[in-house]
C-alpha cells in the first residue's frame, strides 16, 4: 500500500509488507530509484537487532552496489537523546554521506525516530528508509513522519516531520521480539480496530491467542499488519503534520501517559499503559454517553485476550492520575483533550469531558 | 512583496520592509493571526542587537498583549553550534512555550539560522518571525528558509528548511552595523544583480558610494533592499529545496569558500571572499566564452565601489584553492559546480568548468 499526500509536495512512498522480505532490500532501493547519485547507505541499528538481522540487510545492500557503514547505539527510550543523535551525524560525517545518500533505521521506535531525525537534518534532509523490527514500529512509528529525540525535560520535545521514502516490513523478524513487547503492541494493534477499522476489530476478536499469532497464526499476523498499516497511512495521509484527525491516534494515551508518569515508568511499558488508558477511555466514553456499554466490553475482551492489564493497580492514587493529565502536553488551552469511541471503528477528538467524570471513573 | 510556493503547502510570507518598522512588529502579528492560541514569543537575539533594539521590540509585542521572553546569545558563526541551540531549546522550555508559540529571531544570520532551527525542530515546529538586522540577513539568510547550525567539522551540517511566517525588515537598523559588516554584504546585493536582476545592477552602477549608501541614500538603500528581497523570494519560490535553480544562488561562492578555508576564516569574511569568488567566477566565464569582458568589467566596477578586494592576495598559492574547492560540498559526482554568469541578470549552473581553467585564471 502507499502513503500518498493530497497535496503531492510531500513525496508518496509506499508500505510493503511481506515475509522474508529483508533480502530484498537492496534490489527495492534500486527499483525506487534511490542511490542513483550516492550509493552510500548508512544503518542505524541496536546491539540486538544488528546481530540477528545485520548481515542480511548488509548483504541484500551490498550486493546491489550500495556502500553501507552501520552505526550501532544502544537500545531503549532512554538512549534516544542528543548524545546518540550527536553519534548518527559523527558517523554521517565519517561515511562522507551527501545530500543524495541514505539512511536506513533498522530497528524499533527509538531506533526510527533516532534515524529518522538525523536523516531530516544532516545537510538539510537526506533519504530515509524504515525497516521497523518491532510490532510498534511496524504498525506505528515507523508509518507517518514523526522523527524526533528525547530533551531531559520531556519526551519527543525536538523533532521534525520527515517521511520516510519506503516502509520495508518483514514479519519474520517478529518471531525473535520479546513477547511482553509483542503484548504491548498489540494495545495499538486493538487501537486501530476500535478508531478507524472495524474489520480489523472483528479480525482480532475472532482470534484466541493474540498474545501469540506470529506463532500459530502468520496469515492472520499478516492480515493485521496490513490493516493497521492502512488505517495509520489514510490517517498520516489526511493529516501529515497533526492539525485535527491525525490526534484520534492518541485514543488511550492522554490516560496512558499519566499513568506511566505516576509509575515513573516502571511498572508499564507504553503498550500496556495505552491498553489501561483505552479501557479507562471507553469507560468514560460509556459514561458521557459516547459509545455503548457492549462495544467497551467488546474491547475489554481484546485487551484481556492480549494479555494486556485491564484494571489499574489499587495502589495508585486516581488524584495523581488526573494531576499528571493536568500537565500533559495534549493540554490545550487549559482543557484536557480526550478522544472518545463513537462506535467501534469510529473516534472523535473532544475537549467535553471534566476532569469529575475521569476521577468517578478511575474509581471503579 | 510575498514569497508563494506554487504547492500551496509551504505557507507563503509576506517581506516587509519599512525604516522605522521596528515598534510595528507586535501589531503586525496580530494582523497575521499569530499568537491566537498561545500568546507566549521567545525572541533570540545578540547582546549589542538587543543593547540597541530590544527594548522596542519588546514593547512592541508586550503593548500587543504578547507574553515576551527573550534569550541572548554571544554573537559570532563560532557560537553557531549545538550548545547554543540547547540554549534556545532550554529557554523554550523554561518559558512553556507551546505549539502555537512564536520564536522571533532579532540579529543577523547566525542567530536567524539559529533561532529558525530551533522553530524547526522543538515540538517539531513552531512559527517562527526573522526581523534581520544585518544588511546580509536582510537580503539573504532570513529568505528563503534555510535554517541550521555548524557541526565542529564543518558549516550548516545541520539543519532544517522551515520557512518563517514573516520577515519584517527596518533599514534604520543598519545605521548601527558595523562598516565593514556593512560592505562585505554588498558582494551579496552585487551577486543578485548579475544572476537575476539587470535593474538592481543598473542601480547599483548609477551609486558613487555603495559602502555608504545607508547614510547618504536611504531611498536607494530602500529599493535595493526590495530588489534583492525580491530576487530570492522569486528564486526560493520556484526552488523551496533547493533543487536546482536556487544553486545560482551560490555564485562566487565556490571559489568564494575555498578562499574563506585557505585562510582559516581569518583574512576574510565571507562577503569579502564572495566578491574575490564573484571576480574569479567572472574570469573564467569570460575565459571560457560565457559572458563578455565588457560585463565583468562592470562588474568588477561595483565590486571596487563597495570598497572590497579585488584582487588575491600574492601569498596564496592557487594550487591551495583548487585543492580546497575539491573537498566542497557543492561537488557533485567527484565534478564541481560552478555558477556561471551569461549576461547581466542571468546566470547557470555548470559542471563544465576544468580545474585546469580556474587554475589559469587564479594565476592572472
Amino acid at each position: 500500500m502507499t502513503v500518498d499526500f493530497p497535496n503531492k509536495q510531500t513525496q508518496g512512498y509506499e508500505i510493503a509488507i511481506a515475509a522474508g522480505s529483508l533480502e530484498g532490500l537492496g534490489e527495492k532501493l534500486i527499483n525506487l530509484g534511490l542511490g542513483k547519485k550516492s550509493k552510500k547507505v548508512l544503518i542505524v541499528s541496536n546491539p540486538v537487532i544488528f546481530k540477528h538481522y545485520g548481515d542480511r540487510t548488509v548483504n541484500s545492500l551490498a550486493s546491489e552496489g550500495f556502500e553501507v557503514a552501520s552505526l550501532i547505539l544502544p537500545a531503549g527510550e532512554r538512549f534516544k537523546t542528543a548524545a546518540s543523535l550527536q553519534k548518527i551525524y559523527d558517523a554521517a560525517l565519517h561515511n562522507k554521506l551527501e545530500r543524495s545518500s541514505i539512511i536506513v533505521a533498522l530497528g524499533g521506535g527509538v531506533i526510527g525516530d533516532m534515524a529518522g531525525y538525523a536523516a531530516a537534518t544532516w545537510l538539510r534532509g537526506l533519504d530515509f528508509v524504515q525497516v521497523p523490527t518491532t510490532l510498534l514500529a511496524m504498525v506505528d512509528s515507523a508509518i507517518g513522519g514523526k522523527t524526533g529525540i528525547n530533551h531531559p525535560q520531556g519526551k519527543n520535545l525536538i523533532g521534525a516531520f520527515h517521511q520516510p521514502r519506503l516502509v520495508w516490513t518483514d514479519p519474520e523478524v517478529l518471531k525473535t521480539l520479546p513477547a511482553r513487547e509483542f503484548r504491548a503492541a498489540m494495545a495499538e494493534v486493538i487501537k486501530y480496530g476500535v478508531i478507524w477499522d472495524r474489520e480489523l476489530f472483528e479480525q482480532l476478536s475472532a482470534c484466541q491467542r493474540l498474545d501469540q499469532i506470529r506463532y500459530l497464526q502468520p496469515e492472520t499476523l499478516y492480515l493485521i499488519l496490513v490493516h493497521c498499516a492502512k488505517a495509520k497511512a489514510e490517517i498520516v495521509s489526511k493529516d501529515e503534520k497533526e492539525g485535527n484527525l491525525r490526534a484520534i491516534l492518541n485514543y488511550g494515551h492522554t490516560v496512558g501517559h499519566a499513568i506511566e508518569m505516576v509509575t515513573n515508568y516502571r511498572k508499564f511499558n507504553h503498550g500496556e499503559a495505552v491498553g489501561l488508558g483505552m479501557v479507562i477511555a471507553g469507560a468514560i466514553a460509556v459514561e458521557l454517553g459516547f459509545w455503548q456499554q457492549s462495544d467497551q466490553e467488546a474491547q475489554l475482551e481484546l485487551i484481556y485476550k492480549a494479555k494486556l492489564p485491564t484494571k489499574l493497580p489499587q495502589d495508585i492514587d486516581p488524584k495523581q492520575i488526573i494531576a499528571a493529565m493536568s500537565q500533559d502536553k495534549k493540554v490545550d488551552r487549559g482543557k484536557v483533550i480526550f478522544i472518545m469511541p463513537k462506535a467501534i471503528g469510529s473516534a472523535i477528538v473532544t475537549d467535553q469531558v471534566d476532569l469529575d467524570t475521569v476521577y468517578k471513573v478511575l474509581q471503579i
